[in-house]
């Protein structure tokens, strides 16, 4: 399984990857509004790819309708939208993917330019390198040439409909309302949805994924004073929003690490033992864990395994706080704000709203003397996903990938969350099958992200062979 | 004491003014490395000034014999150093004040650039308006009006001293390092010392400092994982530095919002009846308190009064807190670094090395599992001053307040610190004389500081005044 010199070089001469370099180089942060114009590049760059390989194509933007002005703006980064006809009578595939990329601060930690995709070894190092570009990107790559070959040779074809966001790391704001919309919901309708943008078991051994946790965003202003304080003339007589912060973050854990919010665990779907001992079969050791992140994989609860905690269990995370001074030497201040950026990550049997509801009332509960809290922002609300094992779509996956490696493939229950997933199953009807072909050492939303030749390849080959089969599939 | 409209413009006119808002300008941001040749020039500038009045004059840096490669910029930073010649045998005062500021920022919420001195009604805006250029620049205005009318009516002048140095917001590196030199102590020797760098009690009451906390600052870097890793994929499984930061500063009070760390308060002087009543009588009520800060006075520890909290109580303050992101939108990171920047303010009987070694010692005990907590910064280690009422010192302050304001003055233990006071009184052998003319309205330390006019004046009459009684003190 490992890339050769001359599959590299092969690689780097080819079409696919030229057109590859070309997508990530666009600085496609989607949460950030002064992207915006990257964005719109990049859909339109991607709409006339698409064309390229016969399909329909255009970009689709929902309506703004009865939305409050000053939120219009999370509405403009475009949906591709793409539609391949098949033969007559052939069932309908949906390809999700996404070409908006996280933040690439902190800059400095990056060894080569974020938005310049750089080969080094036999990875290309970029922000989106793999998580969506790379991923989705190979994947039509190989859509592409079984297309093309079904062609000459008059073979059977499904249907197939491709729609690619630019806000799946920020919320799926845009998508979210489109799919609100009766007639974009007649357009996505199928009978098999195909995600690309989830990871592969060590060794590059095949995964499908059996389950994601939902997420929830928020942001938590925390005000005490009217300003900056002196810390020698008001020490020990204002109150302190830098304290105050930590107080309250560190109350939402217990000693034990486990999330001291009242209610928050409340109706969760245990796994069956079916699920754990697949998971356990799929899953890193915790020294394994220990060698990728470099320290101890003591997270979340004392005495579950990390098996549980990673794919069956709730997290309330800090994603960052920031009060007061953080520049050289010292300054002698006592903070009159501080902002922390929280999400949460929610499984089987957990209301999103309820969850937010709750963890806004703990933390108001807990609100330090003198001190006045609020959200300014928040986004997400996914609920988890658990998907059957043995359902007629994990079949087929089942079939291509041992097909591809005769290992065949590990069901994996992920930690991370694809938000829109759960409700593109709701609005398209369609059952998802989930492959994806990262590793943990890809750095996916870290400085240096990159993205293996031979993931490249295997995504490639996984869409060509998805696609060919999946013709046979009954129609939903 | 009201400022006139007439009195601010015809100080517009003076020469005074004119040379404040030169110095004002320098943005002498000791702390910043990249400030060191503003603080130079600056330097510069009050060598000419004081030259130009009859002193001898020079910029002086410690000997950097001795000191590692990478320290040696701290000492960069020039103490200027003049000497005015009094009559034959006159006792000899030495000024200290210093002319480095606080960092500027947040620049976005001042309403006018920092290092732009703006006038604006009777106040001038700018970072150093008051702390310390505006106090020690008026103060040697009235010592050099004191000085030409004694020269010109042949009156008996004190020997006065002047020091003035550059990093007194960071610890004093420079000039605690010259304390250390014989030399240097010969030259500063002195019976008296006065110092112009503390408040007024309301109402631009006259007020003399009779104590003053000791401080230490120190910056604490935690570190998990190494690097930002996927909240999704390592949530619950890997630790997050920004929680186990939040943990751990939570950890150093308890629930009374008591300092938490073992012996810490050990052998703490506690106030006499007397220091209490005199200080209960300088302080501002919570009421005024929370009108002048925009919240409860609720800091500190639960059930002990504000004159104890603030002036003959310890500290530990969070002065800012920084992991992970805190751009728009989100990031979901589990973030692999935190960095805290804190100081403690020490009272009458603490040991500042002793504090600092049981805070590290506390927070290394409660540092998060699976994290490597370390200090890469600390400053200051000054102890605190306490000043005995009824001494010649202060009884000579106390006529001349007594003369310049028919209230008379109060008596003040201050909760800041300048640090450098405690041991140029041990290293110059002078009696410490600390009167000010700050008011907390001011803003010192935050975003649009600011000092009036009516300050100014005053400043300088107390300095011309205090100067021309000084003559007849004892020589020491």
């Amino acid at each position: 399984m490992e890339t050769t010199s001359d599959e590299m070089q092969e690689w780097l001469k080819s079409g696919d990857s030229r057109e590859y370099f070309e997508l990530v180089a666009f600085p496609t942060v989607g949460a950030d509004p002064s992207r915006l114009r990257d964005c719109v590049a990049c859909a339109t760059w991607l709409k006339k790819w698409l064309k390229g390989i016969g399909a329909e194509a255009e970009l689709v933007l929902p309506s703004a309708r009865g939305v409050p002005e000053e939120k219009t703006a999370a509405l403009s980064v475009p949906v591709v939208f793409a539609e391949l006809k098949g033969s007559e009578g052939a069932p309908t595939l949906l390809f999700y993917g996404h070409y908006d990329v996280q933040p690439a601060d902190p800059l400095e930690l990056w060894e080569t330019p974020p938005f310049e995709p750089t080969p080094r070894g036999y990875r290309v190092y970029a922000r989106g390198a793999q998580d969506d570009k790379g991923q989705f990107f190979a994947f039509l790559c190989g859509l592409r040439e079984f297309w093309r070959e079904a062609d000459a040779e008059g073979r059977m074809r499904p249907n197939v409909k491709i729609l690619l966001e630019g806000q799946e790391e920020s919320g799926s704001t845009g998508l979210f309302r489109l799919l609100g919309e009766p007639e974009f919901r007649r357009r996505i309708a199928a009978d098999m949805m195909l995600v690309c943008d989830t990871s592969a078991a060590a060794g590059l051994r095949p995964a499908i994924v059996a389950g994601m946790r939902g997420v929830c965003h928020f942001t938590m202003r925390l005000e005490a004073a009217s300003r900056d304080l002196h810390s020698g003339e008001f020490g020990g007589i204002a109150p302190n929003a830098a304290q105050g912060m930590c107080e309250l973050l560190a109350a939402l854990h217990d000693a034990k690490g486990a999330i001291a919010v009242e209610g928050f665990c409340d109706g969760i779907a245990e796994p069956t033992p079916e699920e754990l001992e697949a998971a356990a079969a799929g899953a890193a050791s915790d020294d394994e864990i220990k060698a990728e992140i470099g320290t101890e994989p003591c997270g979340g609860e004392r005495g579950v395994s990390a098996v549980r905690r990673g794919g069956f269990a709730p997290t309330i995370e800090v994603n960052g706080v920031h009060s007061g001074y953080g520049g050289p030497g010292s300054k002698t201040v006592i903070p009159c704000e501080a902002v922390a950026k929280l999400s949460m990550r929610l499984v089987a049997g957990q209301n999103p709203r309820r969850c937010f509801e709750l963890v806004k009332e703990h933390l108001r509960a807990h609100c330090p003397e003198g001190m006045r809290i609020s959200f300014p922002e928040d986004s997400g609300l996914s609920p988890a996903l658990r998907l059957p094992l043995g359902s007629p779509a994990m079949s087929l996956a089942e079939e291509v990938l041992s097909e591809m490696d005769a290992r065949g493939p590990v069901f994996r229950w992920e930690g991370a969350s694809i938000p829109v997933v759960a409700a593109l199953k709701e609005t398209s009807g369609a059952a998802p099958i989930l492959v994806g072909w990262g590793q943990s050492g890809d750095r996916i939303h870290s400085p240096n992200e990159s993205f293996s030749v031979r993931q490249f390849l295997l995504a490639k080959q996984w869409g060509k062979a998805v696609i060919s089969y999946a013709y046979g599939i009954t129609r939903g």
